[in-house]
C-alpha cells in the first residue's frame, strides 16, 4: 500500500509547532522572490492569522512579471522591483537590494525562489541573517530542476530544506527539513506540488526558530 | 517537542509490509559480510519468524575475527571465510566469492556490511541480483563513515537505502530508503543505533521487494 497523496504525514524536522516558538519582538522581514509567490503568501497567510509572529516590511522582485508582486498587494506589502537587467554586475544589483531593505528596516532577508546568484555585498550586509528554501533534501540535489535530479535519481523519499544562506548555492547550515515520499507514478508537477505543501509548513516555522535563537544569542 | 528516541515514527518508502509481498519461489540468499552481522541476523530472524520467504544459503566474511560468523552459527547457516589477505587482486577475491556462491546455489548476493569494493566479476556473475544496504539517504554521503557525514553537514533528518550494488560505491538503483530523524545531541553511537533499527526493518523489505519484482519480470 502506497500513501494517497491526500492522506500523506507529515515529516518535518526538527518537530517544532510555531505556537512552541515564542518571540519577544516580531523580526522584521524583507523578501527577494522571482516567480509565483507561493512561499511569499504562505508566510504572509501565517503572519496574518497570529501564527508567526513577524512583519513583511517589503518584498523585492526582479522580474516585472513576476506573479508574486500580486501577493504582496494582496497583502498589502510594500513592493520594489530592482530589475537586474538594470545592473552591470551582480554586485551593483546586491547594492541596490541592500539598499532597499536597509530603507524598510529589513532585519532578515528571506530568499522564496530568488533565482539569481548572490554576492558577498548581500551576505555580509546581513551576515547570517540571509534564509532560503530549496525542493531536496539538501545536500542531495543542489541547483536548478531539484525535483528533476530527484526523480532521475530514483529516490523514495525527497523533500524540502530551509537553510542560512551561503556563497556555495543551495549550501549553509541548516534550519529545517521535510520529508515527502516519492510516488510510483510521480511527474515533476506532482511531486513539485506535494514538496509545496511541505514547503510552506516548514518556512514560517524555520523563521522563527532562527529568530528565536539570535534573541536568545543577544540576550546571553 | 522532539521526538524521543524511543517514540520515533517509522518512516519507511515504499510503504509496503511484508505480509503485502508474496513470493512464489523463495529467494537463495548468500550474504557477505565483513563486521557484526546485525543486518544478516535481522534478515535471519525475519525468515525464521516467516516475515520474509526466503533461504540464506551461505555466508561469505572476509575477517577471521568478524562477528557476523557467531550469527551464522546461531541461525545454523553454512560460513566461509574468504580472506581478502589471500588474494592478488579484487578480482580474484570476487572470483572465488562467486565460485561459492555457485557452488551453494545461491541467486541474489546480499551486502550487509561488506567493506572490500566488489569487481565487474562479481557484478557481472549476478547481474542486478547483488543488493547493499548504506546508512544514509543515498545519493547524500556515500562512501564510509555516513553518519559523520551527516552529523558533520547538520541534516535534520537522514536514514539508510537498500540498493542494487553497481561499479561506482554506494550508487545503483534504489529499492528501499528509511528515514531516521536527527536528534540535537546525537552522537554518531545515538544516531548509528537509530538508522539500524530501520535498516532492519527496510532491508527484508527491499530483498522480498526486488524479488518479487523479478518473478513477475520473468513470468511475463
Amino acid at each position: 500500500m502506497f500513501y494517497s497523496p491526500d492522506a500523506l504525514p507529515s515529516f518535518i524536522f526538527p518537530d517544532v509547532s510555531l505556537s512552541q516558538l515564542s518571540l519577544k519582538n516580531p523580526p522584521k522581514l524583507g523578501f527577494m522572490a522571482s516567480g509565483s509567490g507561493t512561499n511569499f503568501a504562505a508566510i504572509a497567510e501565517s503572519i496574518q492569522s497570529n501564527e508567526l509572529n513577524a512583519q513583511i516590511e517589503v518584498l523585492i522582485y526582479n522580474n516585472p512579471k513576476a506573479k508574486v508582486q500580486e501577493q504582496a498587494e494582496k497583502y498589502q506589502i510594500p513592493r520594489v522591483l530592482i530589475n537586474h537587467r538594470d545592473f552591470a554586475s551582480r554586485e551593483a544589483l546586491d547594492e541596490a537590494i541592500v539598499r532597499t531593505f536597509k530603507e524598510y528596516g529589513v532585519e532578515w532577508i528571506i530568499m522564496a525562489g530568488w533565482m539569481r546568484i548572490i554576492t558577498p555585498v548581500l551576505l555580509n550586509a546581513f551576515a547570517e541573517r540571509v534564509i532560503n528554501i530549496h525542493p531536496s533534501l539538501l545536500p542531495s540535489f543542489r541547483g536548478i530542476r531539484a525535483i528533476e535530479q530527484a526523480l532521475a535519481a530514483g529516490v523514495k523519499v525527497t523533500g524540502c530544506t530551509v537553510h542560512f544562506a551561503s556563497l556555495e548555492v543551495d549550501s549553509g547550515p541548516i534550519i529545517a527539513q521535510a520529508v515527502v515520499p516519492v510516488l510510483p507514478n510521480d511527474t515533476a508537477e506532482t511531486l513539485h506540488a506535494r514538496i509545496q505543501i511541505q514547503e510552506h509548513k516548514i518556512f514560517p516555522m524555520a523563521i522563527a526558530i532562527a529568530a528565536q535563537r539570535a534573541e536568545i544569542s543577544a540576550s546571553s
